[in-house]
């Protein structure tokens, strides 16, 4: 393990923490609040630290995927620490833990909030939740190999732990050029929601806010009733720019890139919308009952399917009230996911098909045992390698959910509750069912039980391996 | 597809089932009970049409994989459609449905039932539904193989379909010796359980019933209460018992063949002791408040984990009740399962471990990628298509998992009792939390809906591809 090129990347990663805390700052002038000044203790903290830490270069460049992994892993928990900082000395949150809880939920795109009364915090606290939504939505990592001239050849290794999805490829053959992509293209979609929102009638503090929360599929809003407030036409913008933002990048890229017939064939966004499609069609007739018009009942079923699928976690009814059918269509989608290459979390829609491939490829070879097995997947056969790691994944993913479900249900709440938690926070969704539905939060649970749940939000953004590594003693061995 | 053999075969398949349809008509003779001539009729009419339809002799006697698959799916197809037949007849089952639910329910080891009152049935018909579970937990094709001298290459292909476990093996180098060995172990333990249970105090009928449901992992008790009101000694007879029967019959086949320290380092029998042992420390523990000594809470907490690893679905407390966490460890339990090439049902413990160790492989190739691959179980290496078929069968374990949680949630049951109905059909175990909990029945369930826990039940039992391969189309076409 080469350990100071990993405190190097650390410290430049601490120099863009204080970047980043120079927004709420910002933010804090604009509506003169004294809170402010926590972030601008915070931010100076991490310069000051990043700086000093930065100065003694690298003895040496080797760079692996190990070293990949463990450096994104500590990445993210470096930020969420420090992010968790102004927070807590805000006074806004009752304890650090509850602090570190909501930052590593902005982070994660995740969205389970501590708060039962978000509409008290300060402005610049409602920025810098949202604000994180946005930064790991795309991923710190990838801002940084997008801006810095990074040598070596790690930036790839970087990437790949950073970046959801079975396979990471790059757009363009250099990894700083796809970086760059990624972020122009998020800011551009970013940029248009916003302006969207604010022809729509929405405040700019919460067109941004909430267009943060969009973008990075993450889902604190500003008000207590979530996006509920707001008028049909806002609604239905952030439904169409939660879907947006559920696609795979590489899609736009297609479009960028002038190849619109090859992006509209793209596999993954085809069947993410058609689950999308069915999911609102039998959610619609499942609810229409409760609402005033069938207008209504699709309004909703739109907003609610869109936000679960891209792991976004806005709502704008209670759907832990809604028929059992239309709940368990909800679960199933937290798992499902949005596509791999997006700002969604979940399985990927890409490896649910695959799974479902691999399953029917079974069945055929066990009639005829001497055809060539293979899996195609957007015309392409799909490396064995490929299939493997997605299996190995998948298990993974079952037993870190196991342990989980079995650690917080000390706390003695429900089954559902417990079994939404985690799928709430393990796909990086936010909001469950029953005590942590839409209209109730996360403060219900223990301490422990929290950190279980940190746990998953982590583990569930960088897709497993990379935090699992962070507790495997092998990787810690000088080599 | 060669028709011909399936034909044949399913004749011969309806001639056994004349002669186990024998035994309860013995039953009613000795009870002096009129529910006996259904009995006499349906068996008649089985040994009439199997000894017509069986005269026409196979045209060929190619046999594939496909034809053991799908001639084992239609024959448990078949001894489920008729071995209901006289308990709808006994007029004692509101419809013809509910008699094959609970037919297919004991022939799969499930023992979940539709009944409130079982105690209101006839001994013939109670005897009927224990002798189900002890012809369906080694295997009615494993029975025939045993007895009938079928020539041809086409044994260890049905002995393939119907056996659990990620691989089958032959115990000696003949698949009919195997079979043999197989029900001669079963049956010796069978009489052991059955003698203890009388010593210990219970009538002859209740003693061999419930030998029955323990031996094939059932769980059909004759009384409302299960196994409750029994003297702790049986109770304590039958824990032992149930957790004989988990094991993988291999260790018997070892002692047998006077290999016994072989026998004691099998490892999926020491994972399996070490998983029940952990268990019943943390529910004694958790439950121990409950109860006045903690012996008696020990007592009921290795009852209770015995019956659901072991996947019987006896109970003698209504864990329903208990605290969450014990709760939760229950339903995991489910999902593990007993050992494979035991009359248990679930994932098996060998699949489980094997997915543990492959997380764990992942692990250490992510940090080594040059390091060779290799997953070790029973002191050797696992074959890669295995690794592979058993991250398949776990896929398409989670899909049917999945599309039955959503069907059966049109009822507008809770999640809770839904995610377990699923679980305790699709891991043949019973009982379920909540509203299909240990003193709740399947009656809460529409016909539509019990119809999709009748196909996992089914589909449990066989290891879910050769009931998949009935309804996929390429399995139908002629070759």
């Amino acid at each position: 393990m080469n350990y100071s090129i990993i405190r190097y990347i650390l410290c430049r990663v601490l120099e863009f923490q204080a970047l980043f805390l120079a927004l709420p700052c910002v933010v804090s002038l604009i509506y003169w609040e004294k809170e402010g000044w926590a972030y601008a203790i915070v931010a100076a903290s991490c310069l000051l630290i990043g700086g000093l830490g930065k100065l003694k270069k690298p003895k040496s460049t080797v760079f692996y995927a190990r070293e990949g992994f463990v450096v994104v892993s500590l990445s993210w928990i470096l930020l969420s620490v420090m992010g968790a900082l102004p927070l807590f000395l805000s006074g806004e949150f009752p304890s650090y833990a509850d602090a570190l809880f909501e930052t590593i939920s902005g982070l994660t795109t995740t969205g389970a909030s501590i708060l039962a009364d978000v509409e008290a915090l300060s402005k610049c606290n409602l920025f810098w939740r949202s604000f994180t939504h946005w930064i790991g939505g795309m991923g710190v990592l990838v801002l940084i190999l997008a801006i810095l001239p990074l040598a070596g050849g790690y930036n790839m290794h970087l990437m790949r732990a950073e970046s959801p999805g079975p396979t990471v490829g790059k757009l363009v053959p250099r990894v700083r050029h796809t970086a760059r992509l990624l972020y122009g293209m998020y800011i551009f979609l970013t940029v248009v929601q916003v302006i969207l929102l604010l022809i729509t009638g929405m405040s700019p503090f919460e067109a941004t806010t909430l267009s943060f929360g969009t973008a990075g599929t993450g889902g604190f809003g500003v008000l207590n009733s979530s996006i509920g407030s707001y008028s049909v036409f806002s609604q239905a913008v952030i439904t169409v720019f939660m879907i947006l933002f559920g696609i795979n990048f590489n899609v736009y890229y297609l479009f960028f890139a002038r190849k619109p017939m090859q992006a509209l064939k793209h596999e993954e966004m085809r069947y993410y919308l058609g689950i999308i499609l069915a999911a609102i069609v039998l959610i619609t007739l499942n609810i229409r009952g409760s609402f005033q018009s069938l207008f209504e009942a699709f309004h909703h079923a739109a907003f609610q399917v869109a936000s679960i699928i891209t792991t976004t976690g806005y709502s704008t009814a209670d759907f832990n009230l809604w028929p059992e059918f239309s709940r368990t269509i909800l679960v199933m989608l937290m798992f499902v996911g949005a596509c791999a290459g997006s700002t969604g979390g979940g399985i990927k829609v890409s490896r649910v098909i695959i799974m479902l491939k691999m399953v029917k490829n079974e069945l055929s070879h066990l009639i005829h045992p001497k055809r060539v097995r293979q899996v195609n997947f957007e015309s392409r056969v799909v490396n064995k390698e490929i299939l493997r790691s997605i299996s190995v994944f998948f298990i993974a993913y079952a037993l870190i959910y196991g342990a989980s479900l079995l650690l917080i249900s000390l706390d003695n709440l429900d089954f559902t509750t417990n079994f939404t938690a985690v799928a709430a926070t393990l796909n990086n969704i936010g909001p469950g069912l029953n005590d942590v539905g839409p209209v109730s939060n996360f403060a219900v649970y223990s301490q422990p039980a929290k950190f279980v749940l940190m746990f998953d939000m982590l583990a569930g953004r960088l897709e497993l391996f990379p935090l699992l590594l962070l507790f495997t003693p092998y990787t810690w061995k000088r080599s």
